[in-house]
């Protein structure tokens, strides 16, 4: 049966070929002093940089910089954050980058004006925000973790070996973000593939999970149609807009909280992905991509009915004459043969993974409540074996 | 080609069993006068009302009312609520009812502060509000409109015999919406029967609109694929929670902009349907039901690929060995037959309309541009005709 919810997103989206003017519409909101926030220098490359430069600089703001946020943002990294933000009196945070600086501008928007350790506070005790936040907007130039319109914040801290997410409330969303899909021409094909399969992750993570019929999981089947199809047109040809578009609207819409709205979600598979990036440092998607299937193999006896459901409306599995695990099955195989073809990692070994490896990051694994089987520890192991 | 755009919806959703609870959220951020708008007293005859007074008298609210708002609100009532929302000098305009009542309440909130006549600046010269909006919330009691989470505001011009709807920005949008499932237990028959039709509408007006590969397009073949599920299992019985709770939830979404957005859209069966009204006064989703086939078989021919589509993915049809033509109208059948298990009317003669009206309904009806066939006046008199 549908839960009982509320819903509210108030990030104002600008998409398309023109959306960076959108910043001339929202600078205007905030005050002088902003904080630009950026990763290793693609943004440079690829001329984002300075056109999101020049835009500030119309709009008269005093401009401070942050870059060298990494793909998976560290808890060093946030300190030095939240001291540029406070050295500049930020009056907003913008993001020009992919989820990871989103991420991290989420959670130094959060400490700015806070006195605790914000990974004490945020990711181990997962506590609310109790001060002002600083606003934060986002020019997004990667598709994948639906950053730019939702609360989550995800910080690794490599001493403890721990990747943790805190999903924050609306009030930590982003104002605004500028979604251009053409700004995504550029991304490497090896992370361009990554970002396709975190999505699939996020749309596959929430519908593997109820027994209820539910009108998200038949949104999520469409979105899932859309999305394999689109992201094969952008494995053809990275500059097909119709498909970078595509991909790009629905990794925001994937995990902008809509979908999960009155059913339960799983996340077990990020829950291993993060574990094995914690001891490997691998792009995020890729852990996703090696894990997923000897999870969802071990998983589909607890649903069988769920499963053959995503093979027959997903992957057009004829289902006559098969039983239900069949189907299933035969609905995991062509996503595997999808998987090969597109490029994505299989094994976690070809991630740096070891056998040696496998306890810690059993240990690094949480475990989540919401799938079809909760996992024990052994379990947890098996998994991990079946993925190096 | 997905087209540019800007989205941001900041409604918040309180939905389920205890949804009500919301107010309790909401009603301390506005002050002390509310204005409350309800419609031919359903709302007390199922206890709404009654639940609703309570909680405002808790809160300290000095609360007006304004009963008595039509199923297709009229110019003269909307006087009367602008006067009554000024001498209550209303902080806050609680609609309680469907999505007639959310209409109203929102084109009273445009005009309480503005000297002009609201049916001449709004419905005839759409011209955006110039003055303070007063804020209106909503309690939702049947599914249909979405204009729960919009900004559509639909008014009456009997002596002008016109039916024109106002799309406002999302500063006129409700502030807030309570929807709780529950509240369309009561609704009778055929307003539940009628609104699941307008829902229907909603999401095939958007979607038989454009030829690119647009995710939009996926999403409501999910959507309708559940809906049409849900529709037939809260017409077998009208108490099944979770079909209400789909069906609910599919009718906000279906029309609260996130689904035309990057897209074409047409309209032009509302414009049909909205001229019948404005000659009949008919049940809103019952005037669309009855001119939809005759328009839909008519424009067709000049879409089949996209007709065919709607028939393999939301009907099932098996396109093996047929044209698309034939395929697509083998989805129009399939809908047909839908319909009249449903109980929809399937002729505007059933609502009222004569052949000696159809002269006048042709001049009441607005031509879009977003179809795949924009019609003429010649070919409005036949799809009119054909649904006698």
């Amino acid at each position: 049966m549908l839960g009982d919810f509320t819903y509210c997103n108030p990030t104002k989206l600008y998409f398309g070929k023109d959306a960076l003017g959108g910043l001339n519409e929202e600078l205007p909101k905030y005050g002088r002093n902003v904080l630009l926030v950026y990763g290793g220098g693609s943004v440079k490359k690829n001329g984002v940089y300075d056109k999101v430069r020049e835009i500030l600089k119309a709009n008269g703001k005093r401009v401070f910089e942050d870059a060298g946020v990494m793909p998976n943002p560290t808890t060093e990294k946030l300190k030095e954050g939240v001291e540029r933000a406070r050295a500049a009196k930020a009056d907003l945070i913008l993001a020009v980058g992919g989820g990871s600086v989103c991420d991290y501008a989420k959670a130094v928007s959060v400490s700015v004006h806070c006195e605790e350790d914000p990974w004490e506070k945020y990711y181990i005790r997962f506590e609310e925000p109790s001060c002002e936040i600083v606003p934060v907007g986002c020019v997004l130039t990667m598709a994948g973790t639906g950053s730019e319109m939702n609360g989550g914040s995800v910080i690794t801290n490599h001493a403890q070996k721990l990747k943790i997410g805190h999903v924050f409330g609306e009030e930590v969303f982003p104002k605004f973000s500028v979604l251009n899909p053409e700004f995504t021409f550029t991304v490497p094909r090896y992370q361009m593939i990554s970002g396709i399969y975190d999505i699939m992750s996020h749309i596959l993570e929430q519908y593997f999970s109820g027994t209820d019929d539910n009108t998200s999981d038949y949104i999520m089947e469409g979105m899932l149609r859309s999305f394999i199809h689109s992201a094969d047109a952008a494995a053809e040809n990275p500059l097909d807009y119709e498909a970078r578009s595509n991909i790009m609207r629905t990794a925001t819409w994937a995990l902008n909280t809509f979908v999960a709205k009155g059913k339960t979600t799983d996340w077990e598979v990020h829950m291993l992905g993060q574990a094995v990036a914690a001891h490997t440092d691998a792009t995020h998607g890729m852990t996703l991509a090696a894990v997923s299937l000897p999870y969802y193999r071990h998983i589909l006896p607890y649903a069988p009915e769920k499963f053959k459901k995503y093979a027959v409306n997903v992957w057009n599995v004829n289902p006559a004459g098969k039983s239900d695990q069949e189907a299933a099955e035969e609905g995991l195989a062509a996503m595997e043969n999808w998987m090969k073809k597109l490029g994505l990692v299989m094994r976690i070994s070809e991630l740096g993974a070891t056998e040696e490896m496998i306890d810690g990051i059993v240990k690094s694994t949480l475990v989540m409540q919401g799938g079809y089987k909760v996992l024990t520890e052994d379990e947890i192991r098996a998994i991990l074996k079946e993925s190096l």
